[in-house]
């Protein structure tokens, strides 16, 4: 089936004269999470991970993934004819190298400009000049190949009252304006979906897992233009107006942005290639919102605080049922994970589940981004791991968390890296640090139990988490190198919430993560500078099962207590009696 | 006198209608250490810390230090009328922000265009652009008013054979030609001293501490030419003539480099304002000496081997010393030092200090740079601790090593800051991680346990290290933050060498700084990449009376027990029978 897709995708390209075609992940928002309406990479390839490019040229496949989807690619690639391009591995040619070695001079490469950054564009116009070669950007040439191709979305907005976000919609905009001006700015225009929904106070179910509204904003001195559906806002008519919002058709942005007169703030990383061209005067940098978003202000944090006792509360009678019950019934990793999801509908203001949750049995755990799927799911037995990692939207904020969960024996190496794993997670949990540190520096907290012992995770330590919106946020994150288009490598700012989740990985065996958000916090100020330390805001216990406690420091162990003792005195009172005393024995003083 | 020194030099300021005049470190080739001549900075503050700007207009004279000095500076300028102004520090005004604020418009700013680098320069010709100012930079006016001033260095080159560095000359320069070829350079304008030093394999004694020869280099595709002072060269004349190297006068260079014809590579961060503007097509890059140099080939790695059994064997006679006399004698920070230098004079092959050695008792130990002066050193009691850093120029390599010494009884607040430094000393030594490392993922695990006490020094936690050349070598570091122009940030590769040299500091009290050397090394290769580590080189005992044995981690302990046993078994058979049996006691298992 795949591979009669890429022929005839090839079988167009011939015709209209493409050498090299290339289908990125992205909508025409650069959204990390896509509507279905999107997911031409999935159509085209069969890889359903939520980061790859394919690149098709009259003779040849190629997908590109980061080090999460190796071994799944692997899978879902098989027999497709697709060859898989690991990136960041020895010896393997990035996209652009590859396009610059196969785009014969003279040649054409093709793409939907409006699924590429300006900023990526820019790169692909540069290579195509370097090789005479044209662009073909306009025109999506796989879109007739798609039958049935879903919809463009279409949910009704809702707003978020100032209860849930803090701040109003006008305190935000004062502030995007007042940046505005220092940069000289006349308007500024914003595509990115997260950044429209913070910025207005609005939400959305246009994207699964991710609560926004399919859109395009302006902000000018004195007006917002929102380009968006109007009959997604039946709900919130009058909010627009009370605010004096413009609205305008979703596509009409592309006409409007040329007839801006004056200074136009975008950000080339985000909007699309085809808008950025209509923009005749631009200012580039990253649009203001994403710092200002990712600092939850004390109504967010407070928020968040609530969320993540009932997320915890979910999860931690999750656990409890499956350890009480494996062995004695059918539990596969679908009916273990949907078990989950109940719990989590039962609390208060839960909306829906903050991205595809991962919930895999030993070996398939090994794969960091795996998705059990009906019919080749595995069944959990009484032995070894299952690794769930899951979140949810509610309206005091997203969360995600990770447990690995013993069923049963497991073997002396796997617990030795469960507590590897577990050191690292406490250890970067538990720095204290001085104000201007980034993530790289904390990075090596988490990673250096398993770099002690020649193991590493090939991917970040941590990344920031949306307030309802997506569950990867820049501009914070934990993660050693510094990888400029993940732009998670800000200054920790107070307010900040950031994952901490290394974890094991060993392909055809098991794999172990542990995960907890973290809010940074203010410690004390004094004559070296202030200090600035980490909150744990994820309230669920984590297995003793797998700890081995002998390669725990005084300080690690303390810590553990000291988390186990929080979770409890926090959870139980809102348990039936039979879980509180079995989370007592789960978290009592090691 | 002070006082009289910047009066004067504002009365020719006005005379000659100059508002700015700042005066750098920095000789004409932007060495750390620079010979007499060049101590103009010092002449005309008093301030005589390694790094420091003065900055005087006609009515005022500041003066800019980084953290290791302000103890230091605010002592030495006292009634001086100059300003200290605390790099770093929230709310001070950097030079270039200074110069801005208070340079008149239509105004003249001047500073001796050879002591400051290209970069620099450039920046400071956009400010006087900004202000339509004039610069004044072909002429020293402070010159007249240093009578005496010590004359140009003139010392006796001499040639680093192979067995000592590696690596012939002609094999150094085939390695910068072909990276002049990549970058497609017909000529490399060279004028740092110790990467002349590093190509030529010449060295000479122009400067304390730093066994170098002034002088300029010119490297074409096919010829050598080198400024030099040709009364510098009688021993070497033969080598030179081997070489085929063109020797020309030191002052020479600027017109020669005006006569160039083609691309010319050069470092604009070091090579200087004035001899900058003689080039006429420049490519601007790193000198590629810098990261050549800094990775030790093995014979380097392996005679640094044999120096520090040498450098160790001094310090711990030295330690020995000290701990037996104290109390019994009057010793003072003066005398304890003089007794490490002979230590280290009776080595063979040991040629000078590395540097001005710091022996500080108690409080004076909290200004991070202190060097004792004749008539107000302070006399050694039996209580308290005594920092000594110190170290040696052999032909085996250049040396550096911190112990501090416990005297007698000590706080237990003391010895809790010494157990943290010792630890955070001994986390970075033992530190796994993947290739692609900075020394700013690393810096953590040395400031860390002072972190968690509310504690921090205020420098980085390391330096590259030279070979028989600067103690001080880019760009190898470790360091928290970036800071661009200490270039101290690069991928650590097998070969370099860097110190670790955490400390705590507490003003009017007392100072802590425990420094080893470690030679980056390749660990195991496997899926997740190449693991490095570290090689401890310094070959010392670690006072053990100060340590709180409580606040060791298993792994610390191990390691601190390691280390002393290498200690023990390396130094013992080159000691006396009792001073062996001493240190047997103090390194022994605990």
């Amino acid at each position: 089936m795949i591979r009669s897709r890429i022929e005839a995708l090839q079988t167009i390209m011939k015709e209209k004269h493409i050498d090299v075609w290339m289908v990125c992940t992205a909508d025409y928002h650069q959204s990390e999470y896509v509507s279905d309406y999107f997911k031409m990479r999935v159509f085209l390839s069969g890889f359903t991970g939520s980061a790859g490019t394919l690149i098709v040229t009259q003779d040849h496949a190629g997908l590109w993934t980061d080090g999460r989807y190796f071994i799944q690619a692997e899978k879902q690639l098989e027999n497709s004819g697709i060859e898989l391009y690991r990136m960041g591995e020895e010896g393997v040619e990035d996209t652009l190298t590859f396009i610059q070695n196969r785009l014969p001079v003279g040649g054409t490469l093709g793409f939907d400009g409006r699924t590429v950054s300006s900023a990526y564009g820019k790169q692909l116009t540069a290579i195509c000049e370097s090789k005479q070669a044209s662009m073909a950007i306009e025109e999506d040439i796989a879109d007739g190949l798609w039958e049935n191709r879903p919809a463009l979305p279409l949910t009704k907005a809702f707003v978020l009252e100032e209860k849930w976000c803090g701040e109003s919609c006008s305190s935000k905009l004062a502030r995007v304006r007042k940046y505005m001006d220092e940069v000289g700015a006349n308007y500024h225009v914003l595509t990115t979906l997260d950044d429209i929904a913070w910025l207005l106070n609005v939400r959305g179910r246009d994207i699964n897992s991710c609560p926004v509204v399919v859109s395009y904003c302006v902000v000018g001195k004195n007006e917002v233009h929102w380009f968006v559906d109007s009959n997604k806002l039946v709900d919130i008519q009058e909010y627009v107006n009370t605010l004096g919002i413009c609205v305008h058709g979703y596509d009409e942005v592309y006409d409007f942005v040329k007839t801006l007169d004056g200074h136009v703030l975008y950000d080339p990383n985000k909007v699309n290639l085809l808008l950025g061209k209509s923009i005749a005067c631009g200012i580039e940098k990253e649009n203001p919102t994403v710092l200002m978003k990712a600092i939850k202000n004390e109504v967010e944090v407070e928020n968040l605080r609530k969320c993540h006792i009932k997320d915890g509360l979910a999860v931690t009678r999750f656990i409890y049922w499956l350890k009480k019950n494996i062995g004695k019934f059918e539990i596969t990793e679908i009916t273990a994970s949907d078990y989950l999801d109940e719990r989590r509908k039962e609390q208060e203001n839960y909306l829906e589940s903050g991205f595809g949750v991962i919930g895999a049995y030993n070996a398939n755990a090994a794969m960091m981004h795996y998705s059990a799927q009906k019919g080749s799911e595995a069944t959990l037995e009484p032995h070894g791991f299952y690794l769930i990692d899951s979140g949810g939207q509610y309206y005091e904020g997203t969360t995600d968390i990770t447990r690995t969960v013993v069923l049963g024996p497991i073997s002396d190496e796997w617990k030795m890296h469960y507590t590897q794993v577990l050191r690292g997670m406490m250890n970067l949990s538990r720095a204290k640090f001085l104000y201007g540190c980034r993530g790289m520096n904390l990075d090596i907290l988490a990673r250096e139990p398993l770099w002690n012992i020649g193991i590493d995770y090939k991917c970040g330590t941590g990344h920031g988490v949306g307030y309802l919106l997506s569950v990867h946020e820049a501009p914070n994150g934990f993660r050693w190198r510094i990888v400029p288009e993940r732009n998670d490598s800000c200054v920790l700012e107070e307010g900040m919430v950031t994952t901490v989740e290394p974890g094991v990985y060993i392909e055809g065996s098991h794999g172990i993560r542990i995960e907890n958000e973290l809010v940074c916090r203010k410690g004390s100020k004094n004559e070296y500078g202030q200090f600035m330390e980490f909150e744990t805001i994820t309230m669920a216990p984590i297995d003793v099962d797998a700890i081995d406690f002998s390669l725990l420091s005084k300080e690690e162990l303390a810590f553990l207590n000291a988390y186990h003792k929080t979770v409890y005195e926090t959870l139980s009172p809102l348990l039936p009696k039979e879980e509180a005393d079995w989370l007592y024995e789960v978290t009592c003083e090691r």
